[in-house]
């Protein structure tokens, strides 16, 4: 086992210079979903892992531009790195303790918008990187960094830009996006992911918004229409109402029913963090809690729109309304099944008023829990976090891993510096500064394994 | 019959100047929704009032101020006027084609917010005064104004308000805010009104939103628990749900259904300017669209909102989610009797999370369509229009009539400058100018007619 000593005195040593570069990071608002920033964020990017020697392109993807970068190293096996530059939209704004785009730091704590979600991520694998190079002047294994721009809005050039360009992305194994530990500090190991179907809903019942006082006998109102036809979509007991909805759907072998049952139960934590009287269709806690959280299909209402929404009384009888709807996917559910029972379905419920709007989605994707890398990945935390990682078999986020493990034959592993308080995609997103720190090491060993392996 | 020769000339002399008064009064954003210049409204309905001689106070109400002036006349009957100064929200500000608060003349229209509902009648009856004044020296009648502030949210001070000055505000006849004509350009003449009953749903399930790739399968959904609360209260049948709904529903009496009849067909006209395929529950026109139009109860969704709401994609679980809902009530319902109901049915169909938020109403309110005052106000218009007022049994609207009529015992009858095109409580609304000087004159004729009578 190598020795890390110099490693971790420069990581201690260059923390400060670390979160510095990640703030500056996180002040570039690369919101995917207005198309804000993305060329500035990409171009980021491209300039610090220049700065590390890498040899850098910006490709186009047919959405916003794919930062890849590669560098030699001293074996000749090839470790990728998936990251994205993108974020979630800040709003509701004013649920911020401190402006989302000006990072700050509070009780040990950064926060801003993206800094867990992706930047942090990916600046410190950066870290770790500039570690090496200081104590060894090389890297142990080749590198190659995938740095996408529309993770957020569901990754949808992904798939075609990994099949376009597989022979370039070659590589070994793969490193994920995202990592970190549970409410425990216990280091986590998350092998597969659900897939996505995004849409929205939408429905114009006339070409002008209708006085209430007029309409409201005579005249189709459209949020009554949104309304009635997404009720069809779901009932209270929580059951996809589409017809054959479940036909394809891939229940939890018994390996995962025994990896699930080795963690810990999530139950109190949940109830505490999000402020729930009670989960759904009764379950309480333990292993139970979490094969439903993962391997159960969801069709969420992500968002309503119609008529007035301002303070008071408007008397108006809305001509549009729209819903957002997003359904996540278990293997071997696809985007393109739903869009098409969806579609049949409003048709046979007599919505056919209802216009579906795409979003994006993708597949879900596994990699087998027992793959040597796993193994590999999973034992380097020992030495950071006390531990092993534990295994996950599959998280209820979706990503585009799918087309890692189909196009390039990866297996993906996940390490990295996030925790259940990091509130992601909600206001006050923040990463905890000793994660960060414990995440670079872990990074470093990694590499230094899986060079030497 | 008294010679109008003089009276209008002065009118036909001095419209620009009027118009000109009336855009000053529209400057002014007196959006009762949103408590906005309410005070500033007040004062210069005041103003305009002290000016034509009158008395006036501004009394308390609770709500906004409301406007009290009287002026003596030569007889010793008093007319009274009704009239609001507030006026619906602008939004949405896009659909707008000249900003909402700087009247515009284009195409001998007058567009600005409220220049139709309510402004524009209240200048125009102060615009028959003037003419009455400058011809005969004194007012045919004793003249009361009440000018209120909350028309658009309700007038939830109203009756209290009529019912604690009753002594101050006695009249023997009241003119409604609002009157014009159909789209032949025939004069109606409106003798009641449906009552209200305006309330917001709201709930929260979560202490903060969750992430969908988490929560999806386990948390409640706020808006997945609005969705299908609504869904209990009116089905695609369009029948109103909540037990004992109809059971204080009075039917339309022979003679009403004599004055539908006698009404044109509104069919034709309502599709072209809603851009409608059909209307609701088959019903294809004539005397039945009418009766379903104003005898048929309401409950009409005015608005919708829950989580993102943005363009494109936030795969985002809402922890609130809430809904503006609109009762209309026909005799003998009472918003209080919709409140007790609307209570008790969610409670009963497993929905006592769901908030309900009571923002106002008022109950229904009729004048006897064979009242004398209806005949004088409804013969006055023969001299201007080339045809009687066409009586319309009750219109879909709500106001505060009923206050007028169960406190004061005043016949209440309309006379206005309003046409279909008005677009009252949507972007663009406006006034025809011809019709703005038409409704002066039917305002000079019915002063007139009721002192002489």
């Amino acid at each position: 086992m190598a020795s890390y000593t110099a490693i971790d005195n420069y990581l201690e040593d260059h923390l400060d210079e670390s979160l510095s570069e990640l703030s500056k990071l996180c002040a570039i608002p690369s919101v995917a979903a207005k198309n804000q920033g993305m060329d500035e964020g990409a171009e980021l990017v491209e300039d610090m892992l220049k700065k590390r020697g890498f040899k850098v392109e910006i490709m186009p993807s047919g959405g916003p531009p794919v930062v890849f970068a590669e560098r030699k190293g001293e074996s000749d096996k090839t470790l990728m790195f998936y990251n994205h530059y993108d974020v979630q939209p800040p709003e509701p704004l004013e649920l911020w303790d401190s402006p989302p785009f000006e990072a700050t730091q509070r009780n040990g704590k950064l926060y801003a918008r993206g800094v867990s979600d992706d930047k942090g991520h990916f600046v410190s694998r950066l870290f770790a990187i500039d570690a090496l190079l200081a104590v060894d002047s090389e890297l142990p294994c080749n590198i190659k960094f995938v740095v996408e721009g529309e993770e957020e809005t569901g990754s949808n050039h992904m798939p075609d830009f990994v099949k376009d360009n597989a022979d370039k992305l070659a590589a070994d194994v793969c490193i994920w996006e995202f990592g970190g530990v549970d409410f425990r500090d216990v280091p986590m190991q998350t092998v597969g992911m659900r897939g996505i179907c995004y849409v929205e809903l939408s429905v114009e019942t006339a070409k002008i918004d209708v006085h209430s006082g007029l309409g409201g006998s005579i005249f189709p109102n459209a949020a009554w229409r949104l309304v009635w036809a997404l009720t069809t979509l779901k009932g209270q007991d929580e059951r996809i109402r589409l017809p054959n909805y479940y036909e394809n759907v891939v229940h939890p072998t018994e390996r995962d029913k025994e990896l699930f049952a080795a963690l810990p139960d999530k139950a109190a934590e949940y109830k505490q963090r999000y402020g729930v009287q009670e989960f759904l269709k009764g379950v309480e806690g333990g292993a139970d809690l979490l094969v439903q959280e993962v391997f159960e299909p969801t069709c969420t209402i992500c968002g309503l729109t119609s008529g007035y929404q301002g303070p008071g009384s408007k008397t108006v009888l809305p001509a549009v309304a729209s819903a957002k709807v997003d359904f996540r996917l278990v293997p071997n559910q696809t985007p393109e099944e739903v869009l098409t029972k969806l579609r049949a379905h409003l048709d046979a419920e007599g919505f056919s008023d209802i216009k579906i709007t795409y979003n994006g989605g993708e597949p879900p994707g596994r990699t087998d829990p027992d793959d040597p890398f796993i193994d590999l990945v999973v034992n380097a935390a020992t030495d950071i976090y006390g531990t092993p990682q534990q295994i996950v078999p599959m998280t209820g986020g979706s990503g585009p891993n799918h087309a890692f493990l189909h196009y390039l034959e990866l297996p993906v592993a996940t390490s990295g510096i996030s925790y259940p308080g990091a509130k992601v995609h909600a206001p006050n997103e923040n990463i905890r500064i000793d994660l960060y720190m414990k995440g670079a090491k872990h990074i470093t060993r990694i590499m230094k394994d899986f060079g030497e392996s």
